[in-house]
């Protein structure tokens, strides 16, 4: 089957040998170049300017991206409303990884790269990571490596390939490509000392350091679906014992768990009916509760999101030198999953959110996806499931992980996975399912269906798999 | 499995009695009931006028639906750019069925229903179709009959609940809930004489008579899926003997066919990425090339469409008179399928077509799906393979079905599946693909994936199931 490779690499786990050798790799690689990061007020971005006609912060040259304002309205079953700042960026960009077979077994060429509002400033990122303004240069610098192995008519075999969504409460219908492509065996691929080849169940593996997977590999990796062909035969092929619980969930049939996968999609759709959300751009200068102040875009109460402005200093880039704007997520945020044996398969508690910038605005995400200290009261359901401890839940992972540097500073989130054991009872909230890890990686087969959290976290699931 | 119910009452065919009977039933429901529609000009529109800031042709409500003008441009790899007027009407309808196993076998129930536009008024529709301004009932009408089966706490097993869309190129952004729900087979369901009890079988062999199956029913029953549970066992179930090919094309698995289900998605995710493509509104009295003539608009070369005015008084509806305006498409639209044998399967071939008022604007559509009188040169792929005789090509299916008829006025298609012999050598132009039944169908799960032409064709070649 065709992805018999990609699960086959999702089992194959480093030994602690490889993950040193990773982890000292990874080391030398961020002491090897010269970086510098310096805040700068907005006004003073070298290239960007505040426009006359709406104030947003838009580039000169009118590519790359802007910041704008927006309005998410829903007039259904509940009637809420917002505004805020936004990124826009009309354009798809393209995270691809090139993979290749090596002693049998199904390797991803990472890279360590480096960017701005990154913490730790090189994370181990995918193969290629390159926006529309990238790869026709527009911003006048080198072409991105190895481009032509995704958008080039000789193609490699693709394994994966799908457009997948951004932070719907970042971006405004902001998508990727997330591809990855296989080379055969015998070829030749010569790569430069910022590549390395890993399996996917390396780099799963390593999410378990805080800020180590930039939010891209975990972006694709997360959105793989493992249960289309025979288990059996693939378990033996790698030859490696899984840990049952996930591994089941992940190969059952479709309709194993509580819910058919009919009823899963009829319970989103019924979700996205009662909705009648509308969002559309309103000049940045307009938008209630949010200000420039110091040189910088913030909330009135300094709640959610600020945009600073940094200039970038970077000898591995494609340009060398450059100012922009980031976006910086406030402290605190949580992504968690909450997980449960149900009538013997393990189950995650998933909801249908609704967020402004994506294009059904409804997707599937995390039983938690919020920043607890911005809210007053009514916070949302679950949170304190996923924080806190208590009798009967178990943390099986807990890591800090950080967004995508290119266009966020610094802004990291606890990803925790929390399990609860199969007596206890919680109340199924509004919105919320449970679904099976084969019924949520079916749907990321298709586009508009998991959300950029979602695929974080289920990132994070699967090197769980050997327990 | 879940719906082993739809694929047996779709494999249950009628028997001509039955026909002549539902026929029979049909022509009497449509003497029953006194029936007036008369052309209006737009501006007598009783409750409509258009409005002063962008002329745009509204409700004077702000409810129901408006003409509005959009331009939609494509800036990727090929750049194309044109305006035209479009329907808004943004909310989510309700097209659903009520099921019932009568004798074993799952019966659907139809509505003989009314609606201005339909060639011959009264068409089988869905047992209910209601706009969110029907069942809220701003129009001060009676509420939708039997509405409270698809949006009531207490409703019924549900066997099929996606959203779908409508024609991208008349309207922007609008998709209808479509719904099948079961009732217990014990139960006691009365209905008026408007309704009687179908296989979806029977449903679909009925598409050969010109404009009796109503585009609704059409839409819903082209989008179900019947390959996820084992044959063998409901075809012995059903006891029945289908046609092998169009069957085998159904139930193969996902990845049999010419290119595995990944290969298809990967192409679909590469034509969305090419485009870059832009919609939004602009006033419809800036409309290039369309103009307000004689009470009506048009183009100014009398292409593609028009919208008319009538007045209609109806004593079967929630309402028994009103007016509105409906659009009119120019005739001689052709829907075509070509289907060809390869590699021992059925294939269809199938485009990734570009419509403006798509949510994610390209959808999977059947071969050709145009009016060649709009093309004075240009005119696209493969139409005179489905128009045109030849030696190795067999018109396997040919009628003439219509659009709906509270939107549209008098709107007919012909819709035609052409068999290409297996020995026979025809190019692929790009954004084409060749797909089995069973990939069309899976993709008919998740929405943004089948335009409404080819669910309407995909309801079509059903009944050649028997062969």
């Amino acid at each position: 089957m065709f992805n018999d490779g990609l699960f086959a690499s999702a089992c194959a786990k480093t030994g602690v040998s490889r993950e040193e050798e990773i982890l000292q790799w990874l080391v030398i690689r961020q002491k090897s170049y010269h970086y510098s990061v310096k805040k700068v007020a907005l006004e003073a971005l070298t290239g960007w300017r505040f426009n006359d006609e709406f104030g947003d912060l838009v580039h000169k040259s009118g590519k790359f991206f802007s910041i704008r304002g927006i309005e998410f309205r829903t007039s259904g079953d509940i009637e809420q409303s917002w505004q805020q700042p936004i990124i826009d960026q009309p354009e798809i960009g393209v995270l691809g990884f090139i993979a290749k077979k090596i002693g049998g077994v199904l390797h991803l060429l990472v890279q360590a790269k480096m960017e701005p509002g990154n913490v730790n400033m090189v994370q181990l990122s995918p193969t290629v990571q390159a926006t529309r303004s990238n790869y026709t240069m527009v911003h006048g610098g080198k072409k991105p490596l190895y481009i032509e192995y995704f958008l080039g008519d000789k193609r490699p075999l693709v394994l994966y390939d799908q457009l997948q969504s951004e932070q719907g409460t970042r971006y405004f219908k902001k998508r990727n490509r997330n591809i990855i492509v296989e080379i055969p065996e015998e070829s030749l691929f010569e790569t430069t000392s910022d590549f390395t080849w890993m399996t996917i169940g390396q780099l799963q593996l390593l999410t378990r350091y805080d800020n180590l997977i930039h939010l891209d590999c975990r972006s694709i990796l997360g959105g793989l679906s493992y249960g289309v062909a025979d288990s059996e035969l693939r378990v033996k092929s790698v030859g490696i014992g899984c840990g049952a619980r996930i591994f089941d969930s992940m190969i059952c049939d479709l309709n194993a768990g509580e819910y058919s996968h009919a009823q899963i999609l009829s319970w989103l759709t019924g979700v996205k009916f009662s909705l009648e959300a509308k969002c559309g751009f309103i000049p940045l200068r307009d938008v209630e509760g949010w200000m420039r102040d110091g040189g910088r875009i913030r909330h009135r109460d300094n709640k959610y999101l600020s945009v600073v402005g940094v200039s970038v200093e970077a000898e591995s880039r494609e340009v060398s030198n450059w100012s922009q704007p980031l976006v910086k997520s406030n402290d605190g945020g949580i992504i968690g999953l909450v997980c449960q044996m149900r009538g013997g398969i393990l189950h995650a508690l998933v909801q249908a959110l609704a967020e402004p910038g994506l294009i059904d605005i409804v997707e599937l995400a995390p039983t938690v996806q919020c920043t607890p200290e911005n809210y007053s009261d009514d916070i949302p359901a679950y949170v304190e499931l996923v924080r806190g401890e208590g009798v009967g839940r178990n943390v099986v992972f807990d890591s800090t992980l950080s967004e995508e540097g290119g266009r966020f500073f610094h802004s990291q989130q606890c990803h925790r996975i929390v399990e609860i054991d199969a007596d206890q009872t919680i109340a199924l909230k509004g919105n919320y399912c449970w679904m099976t890890l084969r019924q949520l990686q079916e749907c990321g087969r298709y586009n508009t269906h998991l959300n950029i959290e979602m695929r974080s976290i289920l990132c994070c699931i699967s090197p769980l798999i050997s327990e």
